[in-house]
């Protein structure tokens, strides 16, 4: 390899991992012969031939700088009033043994929607729940539906410290977001009713509305600003809709964060129609930004915005606590906790509320949102890198997945299945619609260590991308 | 207080106490005197005393005996056919309300339906949990439905022991029996449904038939043999039944294991007419005779049983995991468990394996079951001698509540009302039916130590069924 195709690689190599971003200026070709004790033109025909490869270009009077990726800005035509039907709901049997599938695989989890559990700081809480297991015995009877009071204040502190005064009477706490989400929507709607939902939908989503024998009906979003509220005023105009179903914040699998102003909108406009909204903020303690982001809740006056969490995705997974804001809807929510599972167990719950209280959750999340971070970039350039022309990634603002749409049309189930047999998982786009959209799409999992494992198994999509797409 | 007069309280007191059970006979009038250094006179007297009150009674030529005390024997007619309606489901609201209320009582937990929680084994699974979170970290993935395969293993095992061979396949982790027989119920019938239940109904039972919007068809159930498999089948051959729910061992609340014939009786009906059961068996482990019951599965060659259960009433209730072996519904009940709550929490699952796996399950239980039998005899003997006469108690086979038939048709809430002013709690009967059926009753649990403040209580529930009964 000569010496200006040796810089070439170079640079290329970092613009692929993300170390230099898209928009950033290189060193000017006099910076980098000085620095890298290289001739003017060899560091000339080296930015030349990364030019020509589309990884940089010159701009007049101002330098080189690394191209912009394609991403997936385009913005979802709304439908014509005759498209817009319901449908339902039948995916969970597909999510579900797609899950298992990627558990059996020993590979890099690029399919799952977990976190990995590594940072969790698990060995700490469950001293906690030791040494409580041994101070006292806990009945049933003890947590009963709202749930341990101790955990609701932490619950109820934690939101005001991020700017939302939570009514602690209005928590429910519950077995992960997953029944939070059943909940709520059992609250607000019944069989046979349509739901509204974004496109793509995150199919926890979409196995609530199918749980109750529900309709979904799925509404243009915006890959940048989240579901599109002009069409859903569109949609109430002409039809009833029983409940909207969200993720404002770093969506699964869009990774946006709705704009406030758009979150205002929303929330308005539910207002305006009498109709709840149930949120799902699973995510929202892992923001790239500068500040937590705010949840719809924020803006709700009317009691309509049902709020669902858990601290699966951001402090453990090991005993699936959850919780629900249900606004006016608190006492049939409660209710229907009773009901599904009785009352949530009450080690779990002190356990997770004597870390909340005493231990250093912000230390741990600051952590892994640096990691998290760092990593959607990597992740973003590799996809970029090894996949085909044409292929467009998402733009996570927090979170730990990637949305990729392939090029050419490629059919994921198809993809998902050759993947497999190099043990190599992803996540096919068929789970996120119940009428079939999003299938030339992929979700990716970045919550993992960086390996030179997880490189070689993006490499290899992108061949077996390329060859599909043939 | 005279001689005569003390020994006849003595005497009274032992049977009161259940130290000398119905249908035992005395010690001879010549050896209490010999015994006690009393003469032959004295002894006879006291012996007429406690005749005349009717807490003895003499055999010719062969003694005296403790008197066989009034029961629950009484089998309910079955109702003419006008009369079998099914009814709508609401007693979730008086039943959450009457738990929270009990449990903010200090005073003896007579209300309460769950088990004294201190001989669980808490701090040693606690220490089995511990040790599993600082071996390794655990995914949501790691135990997707069905649930941990070491913890499946375990309760396949136990099964075996007790004479039930189950395929492993069939079992699905659950939150809890509540859990459980929710999805079991989901599993087989839908909104709008009739589904037939033993008379009184365990509300959990209730509450999943209220949860789906189905209705609940009581049907008669004998205190001793259990629900009434002829007045079912003579229900069957009138009007479509979905399912049928009982708790074939140690029912609450009437504490009855039915007879295996009349179990056999009963799963040949459900096969004859392709109806399944749910059975929720958790308190199957509290047996009072020699050996473990059978649960109805035991005989079912159609896959027509969902046999539900837990831990959560014989080892810990710190965690709430539960089962169901749902037979040919084993798909179903795995996807409704997927959709429900995504999957049981990891850590308590692997915690239990390996309590179950290594340590001493069965010595705990032996002790527990020991404590049981005993309060039992106390609990019946002490409520026939501080209420009215004409009250009538069950006799409980295993488990650990008494159900109590008020005399004067006394109104069990009312009761329930006085008794909280004296920091008393009951289980009012309103709670075991849809249709306000046994309003005149009362469960009271004696699962907590036996100290005088508990007789105290009694006492004064006593004083209190009397003064309402007035």
């Amino acid at each position: 390899m000569k010496l200006y195709e040796s810089l070439a690689a170079e640079v290329e190599g970092q613009v692929a991992r993300g170390v230099l971003l898209e928009g950033e200026k290189l060193p000017s070709v006099r910076q980098a012969s000085q620095h890298r004790k290289l001739s003017i033109s060899t560091v000339l025909r080296a930015y030349s031939l990364l030019e020509s490869k589309g990884v940089i270009e010159s701009r007049p009077q101002s330098g080189y700088f690394v191209r912009a990726r394609p991403r997936l800005a385009r913005r979802p035509a709304t439908p014509a009033p005759a498209l817009i039907l319901s449908s339902e709901v039948d995916v969970s049997r597909l999510v579900l043994s797609t899950l298992r599938t990627i558990r059996s695989q020993g590979a890099v989890p690029l399919g799952s929607p977990y976190p990995d559990p590594a940072p969790f700081p698990a060995a700490r809480i469950s001293q906690y729940a030791n040494a409580i297991a041994r101070r006292r015995h806990w009945s049933v009877m003890d947590d009963l539906p709202p749930g341990n009071p101790h955990l609701i204040r932490q619950i109820a502190r934690r939101h005001m410290e991020h700017g939302l005064a939570v009514d602690p009477s209005e928590i429910i706490v519950t077995v992960g977001a997953t029944e939070a989400i059943n909940l709520c929507l059992q609250a607000v709607a019944r069989p046979g009713d349509t739901v509204a939902v974004e496109s793509p939908t995150f199919y926890a989503m979409l196995h609530a509305i199918e749980r109750m024998g529900m309709r979904a009906l799925e509404v243009p979003t915006d890959p940048r600003d989240g579901i599109d509220v002009a069409a859903l005023r569109g949609i109430l105009t002409r039809q009833r809709v029983a409940a909207v179903m969200v993720m404002p914040n770093f969506q699964n699998p869009l990774g946006f964060c709705m704009p406030d102003v758009r979150k205002r909108e929303l929330v308005a406009l539910l207002a305006d129609y009498d109709i709840p909204a149930i949120e799902n903020c699973v995510y929202d303690e892992l923001y790239y930004g500068d500040s937590h982001p705010s949840p719809l809740k924020t803006w709700d006056t009317h009691g309509l915005v049902l709020h669902c969490s858990s601290f699966s995705k951001s402090l453990t997974s090991n005993y699936r606590i959850g919780w629900a804001l249900a606004g006016r809807y608190a006492a049939q929510v409660e209710k229907l906790k009773f009901l599904n599972t009785l009352s949530t167990p009450s080690l779990p719950q002190l356990a997770i509320a004597d870390y909340l209280q005493n231990d250093g959750y912000d230390r741990h999340l600051r952590q892994v949102r640096k990691g998290y971070t760092q990593r959607a970039r990597m992740m973003a350039a590799a996809v970029l890198r090894f996949f085909p022309a044409g292929t467009r990634v998402s733009e996570p603002q927090g979170g730990y997945v990637l949305w990729v749409e392939l090029a050419g049309g490629v059919d994921a189930m198809r993809l998902y299945t050759r993947a497999l047999d190099h043990g190599i998982t992803v996540g096919p786009g068929h789970m996120f619609s119940a009428r079939g959209s999003w299938v030339n799409c992929i979700r990716l999992n970045y919550s993992y260590p960086w390996t030179a494992e997880t490189e070689e198994a993006l490499r290899t999509l992108g061949r077996l991308v390329a060859a599909l797409g043939a």
